[in-house]
């Protein structure tokens, strides 16, 4: 069985791993500094394991997943300081001498409940995560979804009833977008506290059922999934799902088949693991036709 | 040059081509009546234009497109009296005697402008159009966008400003879903006139220029197209366009390129260059990957 590299690039944290699947997978996990110093680390833990034949890059974004581009692999226009148009998968891929695959946090995890998990078998279907903020990354007819870079579902808009909601939203960009009215931070600015803090039962749950359910509903009419996957902190919530299925069917209305809603099966492994999955695909020749281009 | 037979089917008329593209097509139209009578008059139509190897089916609906399927190429749950559950690919297929394709009426345009007209050389794009309803198609990596069976893009759901804009939307299904603000039918109800009536600089086109900014951040967000062709009876007006393309850059905020906002080149005659384009297609091993399997 080949063995590939990963790293799962979050704005806090990077997860790299060695392994061929979530059977065969060793870890590391340290935090998100300077892209020289972080990428040096990822570097180290592989280059001391050198049966590897490829790395696979989750990353935080915006990013440039085009291999045609001549900015592929790059994160672009993250205010995140420093990593602003930083060559990530050619400072990986010059580091190591292997090829590199790069692709969404997002669309990685999508990959890998395709391979491992909750969307295994299915050809279209959606990978959403609500958390600090929300993202989604979607398969169509089995490829993964690039569009002109990557979507960015999470600021889809909304309905917003202010009377019900005078909360105004928090999305620095877009005001009450999606992400602004239902990430984590929406939660805690609303009503004070954070999610976690927020008992079972509390209103927050059902106002945060209709607005995921209206995003939802906005890629479900756009792309007409098979199943959603919702993962991500948010959402270990036990009461948010069923509610957010309930509220999907009455706002469809019968005129669309209800996606499937499921939690993810992965866990806090699908970002790493999409990565595994990215750097093997590169090496067979992209049979999903997602983002593979050599880069070495 | 290979000939194609195409059908256009609308839900109050059918559109009938023979040819192998926008230089080379004799068409045809007669009202769309029961299902056995106006297949017949298609078919009739082809029967005496034996050169055609193929027949491309551009279709209202919604359609069951999934070649795997048992029900591919019906009409499936339309309220039209007659056509639920038809099976029109294969009646064509059966009088005929030669392979058919299949797809919706905003696939087939798309696919339409991308051969020929507004979208030449873009991997992905939306086509809209703006009439009696909203529809859209996609094409994604040079592919047509399906998902489980075809997308509703008219359905999306957007900020509703009852403040601003009274009227509740007459979607049957949605209320106030996009399509029950912004279609012809929503501006007539609200205005108490057709929208052909009302003048230029009418506050009407304001704020149907705004919904369908909303809507068409909505598509954004969640496919990434590098341009929206926008088209039907409701965009004729010229000053909608530039109002859309500003408020859209408005909404967007900075936080993802604007796609680029084109009226559509193949007007009235793209369903029909569509329907001939899949035939092609399906002769020619489906280049794109859309919807094309044998059905004879």
């Amino acid at each position: 069985m080949p063995r590939f590299g990963g790293i799962e690039a979050g704005g806090t944290k990077f997860v790299c791993a060695v392994g061929s699947g979530p059977q065969d997978l060793e870890t590391i996990e340290f935090p998100t500094t300077q892209p020289d110093e972080t990428i040096q680390r990822a570097v180290e833990f592989f280059r001391v394991r050198r049966e590897i034949a490829a790395v696979g890059v989750a990353s935080f974004g915006p990013i440039d997943p085009n291999p045609q581009s001549p900015t592929f692999g790059y994160i672009t226009s993250t205010p995140k300081p420093g990593w602003r148009n930083c060559d990530f998968a050619g400072a990986v891929a010059r580091a190591l001498g292997l090829p590199v695959a790069f692709d969404t946090d997002v669309n990685a995890a999508a990959l890998a409940e395709h391979r491992w998990g909750a969307a295994s078998g299915i050809a279209n279907f959606i990978y959403v995560t609500v958390g600090t903020g929300i993202g989604g990354g979607a398969m169509l007819d089995g490829r993964l979804l690039h569009g002109r870079l990557h979507p960015e579902m999470g600021h889809v808009r909304i309905p917003h009833d202010r009377a019900r909601d005078p909360f105004p939203g928090n999305c620095p960009y877009h005001g009450d977008c999606l992400e602004g009215l239902a990430a984590g931070p929406a939660i805690e600015a609303r009503w004070g506290q954070p999610g976690k803090l927020l008992p079972d039962g509390h209103a927050a749950w059902d106002l945060e059922a209709d607005y995921l359910a209206l995003g939802i509903l906005n890629w479900t009419v756009t792309l007409a999934p098979e199943r959603v996957i919702l993962g991500g902190g948010i959402m270990q919530r036990p009461e948010l799902l069923p509610k957010i299925a309930a509220r999907l069917t009455e706002l469809l209305n019968g005129y669309m088949a209800v996606p499937d809603l499921r939690p993810p099966e992965l866990g806090a492994r699908a970002g790493v693991l999409g990565a595994i999955a990215l750097a093997n695909d590169l090496l067979n020749d992209a049979p999903r036709g997602h983002t593979v281009s050599r880069h070495n």
